[in-house]
C-alpha cells in the first residue's frame, strides 16, 4: 500500500445514452487526473460485464440487454498503457431487485448516473500484466 | 462535473427501528448538510425500494419482506424543494447470500446500520424534473 | 454520529493467495489505522461469509467454493477487544453476473484485489455487544 493524497473531488451527472466506461474515462482526461478513486449510483439501458476467468486467466464477457439500476460502481483510476485508466465494478438490479455484476467494459449506456470522482496525488501507479494473475495489476 | 470540496466528515450507527432513509435525511437535517455522500453497510429488518421503469418513466416499488444484511448502500445529497435529499441505492443479501437491490424509499427498517456521512461545499445542485428521463436529476 | 477527519490515504494492491479480511486487518495494524474506512474491487478464489439471524442472535456461516469478482467490498475501521477491527461487507459475482454477498469473515481468499483505506482521527470507537441486537456494535 502507498500513501496519496486527496486533491480535488468532482461530483455531477453523466450524459443520457453515453457509455459509462467512456464517460467516466473522458473525466479522468478532460480533468487530468492520473489517480484516484470513482463511486457512482444511477441506471443502465444496457450492461456489458466482464468476468475474469482465474484458470484460463482471461477475461469472458457478456451483455444483459436490460434496463437495469446502477446499485453501486466503485472504481480506482491509475495509467494504463501511459493514459488514464478507469477500473471500475458494478452491482446491477433488475425490477423484480435481483441483482447481477462484474468488471465494467465499453457497452455499457446510461440512462442516468450521478458519479463523484476524487484526484488523488501520489506515486506513479502503472498497471503492467503480472504474471501469476495474467492481469494488469499496479508494479 | 463540478468541483466540490469536502469539508465535515460524520460517522456512526444508527438507531434500531428507524426508517433508514429517514434516518439519512435527519442527519443531513441536524447537520445542515446540503451537498456530500453516504456510504453504509448494516442489516434490515425488511427492505422497502424502487425500480424506475425507463420507458414508463415512472419508478414501480416493492417491498422485501426478510431480514437482510446491507452489503452497501452509496448515495448523495443534494437540494429536492429547497430541502436535504439523499438519493441512494442499497445491495442486500439474504441467509443463502443471494443479493437483491434497489433505489432505497420509505419502509426500510433498520436491524443496525453503520453510515459514513461526508458534506461537501460547492456550488448548488438542485434537483429538478429533467424531461429525456423523467427523473429528478440535477439542472 | 461523530464527527471524524480524514487524515491519510492508502491505495493498493493486497497480495494473490492472502486472506482478505486479514490481509486487511494487517495494513490496520502496520499504518497504526484505528478509525476509518475501506473499499475494494477484485477477484477471491473462494469466499466465507456471515449473515446475522436477527432472530437467533447469531451469525451463521456459508462459504461460496468458487472463483468469483469482488463487485464491492465496504468496510469501517474501529476498535473491538483494543484491536483495530475491519468490519466489511462483499457483494461478490460469478460467471454469469450472479450476485451474492455478506459479512466478510476469514477464509476468503484474495485472486487480486486493488483496495483503497482512508484513516480519520476523532473521538475512540469502540465495539461493545449491544443487548438489543447482539451485536457488537459502537458505545
Amino acid at each position: 500500500m502507498h500513501q496519496v493524497t486527496p486533491t480535488r473531488t468532482f461530483m455531477g451527472g453523466l450524459d443520457h445514452n453515453d457509455d459509462l466506461l467512456a464517460a467516466l474515462t473522458k473525466i479522468c482526461q478532460n480533468e487530468n487526473i492520473k489517480l484516484g478513486k470513482v463511486e457512482a449510483i444511477g441506471a443502465v439501458k444496457k450492461a456489458a460485464l466482464g468476468y475474469y476467468n482465474q484458470d484460463k486467466k482471461e477475461y469472458s464477457y457478456f451483455t444483459i440487454d436490460r434496463h437495469l439500476e446502477i446499485l453501486n460502481l466503485t472504481g480506482n483510476i491509475s495509467i494504463k498503457d501511459g493514459k488514464p485508466f478507469v477500473h471500475a465494478h458494478v452491482t446491477l438490479a433488475d425490477d423484480q431487485g435481483n441483482s447481477f455484476g462484474g468488471h465494467l467494459i465499453p457497452g455499457t449506456i446510461i440512462f442516468a448516473c450521478e458519479a463523484i470522482v476524487q484526484a488523488f496525488d501520489g506515486p506513479e501507479f502503472k498497471r503492467e500484466v503480472e504474471p501469476v494473475t495474467g492481469l494488469p495489476l499496479w508494479e
